[in-house]
């Protein structure tokens, strides 16, 4: 049994203690929070301790560690956990901010670190499929993709100031995707948006809905749909046109149940919450974090992810304030 | 242009009567009804002439004769326009009476008639496709069939006891399909049926809902579902299975527009009115006993197949009422 | 904690180990199996002991067994551990003798027992909801029910003198569904049969193809087909036509990927296997057993209605045998 | 009977003339075509008779003038048709030239003309359902809008130089839709396009793949997808996302035949001939025109939609030539 160590104990943190202790090969050992009524009460579920960070990490048995603290957080205790020579699972982003992302890239690598960067929505299965179909080229080679990755609710007004804002925040998840999709570097974005959702989102700096189109260097194009409130649900869908072809991933709903009456055919809701949406995804970046400690297996998204996509959001955040496309 | 008389100047005769006007091959003539009025504002839609039975029969220059009149008048105009040698264009169902039915056939061909009974659902382009990609092969051999055949809201009270009850009036065409589709001639009925929808067709000796299996020699199944009212439209579908797959052919919905809320994606409703569900297949029966004239196309559907699919419907009458299987 | 006796180590008794291990009030203590190799395989993955049956049901802190062993052993099982006051969860179906499983009902009265009979269908989230909603009232009273429920691939030939029979090995889901959902006891049962699928099945007496028809007092009906291999997948789908409306359950595709090309938009597969495909439902009628042994819930499912399938499984064999309706 | 003139007898030409044929209130009495052959097919076809443009215009029968000629003849043709007095008919694009179409807007006013811009799409039954349901507010304030029209193949290479390019020549199209739906008019234009499909179009100076993002003075953006080829078939959607849901119109399937197999379930090809899935809306453009004609209608859409389509085509250009949004 792997051995880990959980800093963290909100939504996320509860999420990944669950999946840690339900794989056959990993072990909840300890949950660090200064909250420490929420660290006893994911401890007490799991039959793990709550410890302090130094606790953890000066425990040898310990072989890997889970970030999942507040972002600006990520990156301090990720570098602490390196340096004590454990494994680490980062919850993105990396960080909010590109320079300093870039500049801790080094000591990482100094450390010989392994980091994976837990991009929940590469272990979609949906998603994954689409990407092993378009790889596998049956509907040729990629041309253009659009992916809309519309919330189902705004946060609280209070988590905007220290959110990062909406591209570092919500569309990073989508900037990811496209990188892994694209197979290619964009190097340019045009980003732009808007506050229509809610005033007081306007108020504190920040938008609520924006439309960003990526190039890259051979012509593919990428537009991101993002909106903080869809109306409707959680609306994560994606669409990859090719030479011979499209391949789509769709939303997922409720139950299969459909209402027939006389104004139309009603289908169920769609999984309306992310931790349901993603709750396989959730899973299998779990099982992908045991075989790194188990078979050496190399982290499907590293520290250089993380930081590619904080760039892009960082160029999405400066074209929308320039109002023109920024080249990387 | 080939000359058409047209008796029967109600809802589907005026359908007929436009079909005829819009095709390139045919000239609506005459129009022939005891409702005058009713035959007059057709006539003057098409450039028509209203006229009496053995006034239009008479004019040579009328080489074929729909008939849309009422149901009991089917066989009678039917062996009136074969007499006098015009090719025959007549509605479902060739009569209500079996017996009568079978008496006639021998008049027909005593008379070299040439008569296409009008089952408009095998012109359906979405059950042609079906039958097509069956006979095709591409899913194997036909095993079993279900046909749904519920009408949206059931017909006035004052038509059930002419209507020669919903196994002649409303299976029929679920009858004529299987035998279309099986490709195999029944042996063996069994129906259940029960006055759910409107207890004053159960006063009038009728019922509303009836579910039937067919049992060919081979062993093949089919089951027909009948209901007078659905409650959320017009619903028309089958599915065929086969021995390496399935084939199905569903509803059509007014618009492709669908409405995402928090409760769902509502599509849009039903095509509800047979004679919009069905408009293409009333052109594509025109079409073709317009190829019966013009290039002596044999008719697709046949006097036989009238009297095969009334049996079956007096078969299925049968059984319900001793509550036991017919065999044919 | 609740300690848990499984008797029975083959494919369902792992499914059934794992969903007690993993809830959090139920913990696997024993598990029984003439095959001891499967028994300590089962037992090792989840810290339980192999046990014989005597040990396992005299051990005073077992609370609950779970009966998951052949067939024809569910009855004399399910009488043992209730005699020695364990609750018991008995896989379906209770018996394949229905005289047998009448004569023992006033055995289990007399233990006062506690018995659980896993229709897992019931607790299919999709199923589960068409019932809530249809008994919600959404769409009106219920008039008539289609159940479809075609496997995708026969079982070996040498499972078949052994399963019952069609109806008392598959198409028992489909009537305990039917109890359940039309909300009111079938009196009639037409069936009727072929062997379309495999001939070699046909051989062994049995067939792999069936179409029924149910019909209680009121006038309700049901449909329900069934096929040993459907060619496409495991198919399993309920309509329910209602006074104002449909209600429909639908199959399960394994992700939401669309693939367009110039033939045509396909949909990824459906879950094939009945373990994936009712994953949750094995997850939630666990979850029901755990409610029964630490609430004091009472079965959701009883050996009544075990007894109740059964006479329908029974009835539709007879009347296939017959040619004939089975009146109960 | 309104009678009318037909100016170009290629493809669209056929497709106005058979709908002005089978239109209750108009006849068609000329078609005028440098290529007499094709002219001469049409009017025999539908009784007309071949004319040049003087004797058509000059006839003062004549009330309405269909303009279907080339794209470069359409200004002139309609200038000459109002001056005459005739009420127009033109196809889209008013022009290539955006300087030029306003120029001659002040002489179209001078004619007190009636011009109706044939915007084909706006009469489409799904996008006028969609349009519709938006403006009665189901589903509360649009923010976002996405379009995607990508058409099944690309257009002869010898196309290419006289077609204006992507923009004007196919996106002009969207540009419409999104003005019609927006309901306020783009301030700013962001367009990015790449040559994908084929290199021809390229070394003929155009693009076959682009990407557009409209925004309106409040917020309000669309994104516009556009590519010479689909690989899938004829793709024209479009998805409205608003404050408390979202519309959606979807493709047209050839039937509603699905085919299930081990690999999935297969739906219908698209309908893949612009022809075919506009059909409808061809028909009901004309309707419009005679409502124009019969009962003094007011053009739906006008010379002035026409300049607006093409102010924001000749923007999109400019700011893919520029690199950066363009401001209207």
């Amino acid at each position: 049994m792997q051995r880990i160590a959980l800093i963290g104990a909100g939504r996320i943190g509860r999420i990944h203690a669950a999946n840690v202790a339900a794989h056959a090969d990993l072990e909840l050992a300890y949950v660090i929070d200064p909250n420490t009524d929420a660290a006893a009460a994911i401890a007490s579920s799991h039959g793990a301790t709550v410890a302090d960070l130094d606790g953890a990490l000066g425990d040898a048995s310990i072989v890997g560690v889970i970030v999942a603290s507040s972002t600006d957080t990520h990156l301090d205790f990720s570098l602490h956990a390196a340096a004590a020579g454990k494994a680490v699972f980062c919850e993105k982003p990396i960080d909010l901010d590109l320079a300093r992302a870039k500049d801790a890239a080094p000591r990482f690598e100094s450390f010989g670190a392994r980091l994976f960067l837990a991009f929940n929505r590469r272990f979609d299965p949906s998603f994954r499929a689409l990407k092993q179909r378009l790889h596998a080229g049956a509907v040729g080679a990629l041309e253009t993709l659009h992916i809309t990755s519309h919330d189902p609710a705004p946060p609280p007004a209070g988590y905007i100031p220290v959110s990062g804002g909406l591209f570092k925040d919500m569309a990073i998840h989508d900037f990811d995707m496209a990188r892994w999709l694209l197979g290619e570097e964009p190097s340019e974005v045009f980003a732009t948006g808007a506050c229509l959702v809610d005033p007081e989102i306007g108020r504190l700096g920040d938008i609520d809905t924006a439309k960003t189109i990526l190039r890259t260097p051979s012509g593919k194009l990428c537009v991101i749909s993002n909106s903080r409130r869809s109306g409707y649900g959680y609306d994560q869908r994606i669409e990859a046109f090719c030479a011979k072809g499209a391949l789509r991933a769709g939303n997922v709903t409720e139950t299969t149940v459909e209402t027939w009456t006389e104004t139309g055919a009603q289908a169920d809701q769609f999984q309306n919450f992310f931790l349901d949406r993603y709750a396989a995804a959730y899973r299998a970046e779990m099982a992908h974090f045991a075989d790194m400690l188990t078979r050496g297996a190399a982290p499907e998204v590293g520290y250089e992810d993380g930081v590619a996509a904080l760039a892009l959001a960082t160029a999405a955040q400066e074209s929308m304030r320039r109002g023109a496309p920024v080249f990387l």
